[in-house]
């Protein structure tokens, strides 16, 4: 893809401000609402099922993350998984800790089966999980997986219909069929809790300023990453380098992005 | 009102150190707790039904937040309101997102209604969807409102009995007859999540020690718009910020706020 | 003890990353992620009650903490308790405000009844209600007690069978026949909303790499401790020293631990 759509796609949302509206974690979940802040839309975060269907039909995209789940938030989720689906409203699924246990395997299945999602945004373990294929997943950590990663998050998006980001050292966002690469990160990351639940909020915000689900990631993925760069250079550890991170979102430039995100296509065209 | 008074209000608060029951939500929690703790007061946070009426018994103030509400949430606010009535303790409400969903309008209407409110603290949209004027709330954003600022507030005042302060570049603070102007504040609180609920905790903090909610509030929105102005000078993004705003707040001088508060009678006296 | 166990202990939980399975409080929450990544060990929270007894089978630690209790999670605390019980697996208790209300007083001793506790950490109030002496808890503070600390810690350990901890300026940890008094630390640790959840996680941590469970609890303590010194000499309000005390644990080498801890035994052996 054009580096130059990654730029046009920030600049857009910081012009519209869509409200992303949350239903998410509640260890991460500040980190999430500032983030969103920091790229420049709107966050909202509501979970009751006497509010989901009418809150989510104000948001430019809808952020399902199940990394403290329960039977009732599940329920949230389904309903207003389905108005925004309704409404064509993308809906973004983050399955924390699928693998782990029964609860968020089936869980997260079941959100791939009731809705229809615009990207599933994972580690390995989890996007391993979904696709069926050998990978073993420890609480929350990126887990292994056995076999191909492309294949693997080609095999997913099959699945699921969804656009699949699998995140990583290098990151691999796929339709089923085009796949890209994206180089932008930094292994500080890794150490700071949240920053894979803050990507797929970005993931959402810059969803619902597109209509193409496979770029809009891979540009939300490399704006993170580059940030993240950009903090690691003066860090000391991981929380000055979580506020570097939220600052640098906030300052950098839609010019900056495109020059500096490296994301290319996986069979180099 | 004289700004020797905030100056008071803050040196008798660091002096109590009144507890200040929250009743909040999951998203800006800990920035709550923690401004509490910068301006000299002790949160607690507490919502089982269980357990509330016995909490806030020790409490020098109630907050009750609706940012993410859930009807259970909304039985325990009833529960401490009206123990906190009974004992005098003052109940400050933020209606977070009032107007957004019906849920979020009756259960603030709700609380109005079952509870004495002594202080309601929200933003234009929300102060304006309490008074029954035009106003629409987007999420948790601000939203516009149809009509005279001052006058809404007051109708809001009037309708629900307590000191109604609503947000913004300058903040209008009124108790139906008398209003005050408070000007300190900076636009980066508006890039960050939270400021809008640690502006009600510190409402709380500041009716704790005080019998005159008007003159209390708006020395709690003059503390903290003035740190916000001090953390703006050196801050580099949201998250530096917010370091800034707590870090401030509490090296703050009582001396201080009496000399830099811009607070300011409506009709100049 | 020797303080190279400390360094011997931070040095084997770095290499063999354990989880440690968090059953907590909404309010610091995010910290204690992050103090735990920070100190090299891998959080997870889970508190369903459909998930528990999973989750908790792949961890080496499970730490409880009643900071904003509910029944339905306590009932998850017992069932995550007695699989831990069961596997051997270290559990860590923090009953946070214990005495400010019946429930939580209730709470805290159901969990000590009904499961095998490794470690209760505590503030002197919240230790001194679970040994049955006359005890004041206010909200979350720290309280007071009447009667020496050492001899009701003791108590307090005699009663449980658990490793006792009561956090205060100096750290008093014990099982009841041997004492050992934790000297590091820092005011400002004080003014930092969930700074003793953060010990109970680092506790947790400690616990998961060791069979002697005062040893390990001293040491963790020290460490954080030690960590908040650091912070403070450069830090200019609460949230800044945050950042340097997680940004500190991040970067500290075990021998800085071997040579600056300050562990006494009691009797000066």
């Amino acid at each position: 893809m054009d580096k130059k759509t990654a730029a046009e796609l920030l600049t857009k949302l910081r012009e519209e401000k869509p409200v992303i509206h949350h239903i998410t974690n509640y260890v991460t979940v500040n980190d999430c609402a500032n983030i969103t802040i920091c790229a420049g839309a709107s966050p909202v975060m509501a979970d009751s099922k006497e509010e989901v269907e009418e809150m989510v039909a104000v948001a430019g995209a809808l952020v399902l993350n199940i990394g403290t789940l329960s039977p009732a938030q599940i329920e949230s989720m389904i309903l207003a998984g389905k108005r925004a689906n309704e409404l064509n409203i993308p809906v973004i699924l983050d399955p924390v800790g699928a693998g782990a246990t029964a609860l968020r395997t089936k869980s997260a299945l079941k959100l791939t089966e009731e809705l229809k999602i615009s990207v599933i945004k994972g580690n390995a373990g989890e996007i391993g999980v979904l696709a069926g294929a050998k990978a073993t997943v420890r609480g929350v950590d990126s887990g292994s997986l056995e076999g191909d990663a492309f294949e693997v998050a080609r095999r997913c998006s099959e699945l699921t219909g969804a656009v699949v980001a699998m995140s990583g050292a290098t990151d691999i966002v796929t339709d089923g069929k085009k796949t890209l690469i994206v180089e932008n990160g930094h292994p500080m990351m890794g150490n700071l809790s949240g920053t894979g639940c803050m990507a797929a909020s970005l993931t959402g915000a810059f969803a619902a300023v597109s209509d193409d689900y496979l770029e809009s990631t891979a540009s939300a993925l490399a704006l993170f990453g580059l940030c993240g760069e950009k903090a690691s250079v003066y860090s000391k550890g991981p929380y000055s380098f979580r506020t570097g991170l939220c600052d640098e979102l906030f300052r950098l430039k839609s010019v900056e992005l495109g020059v500096d995100a490296r994301i290319k296509d996986k069979d180099g065209i």
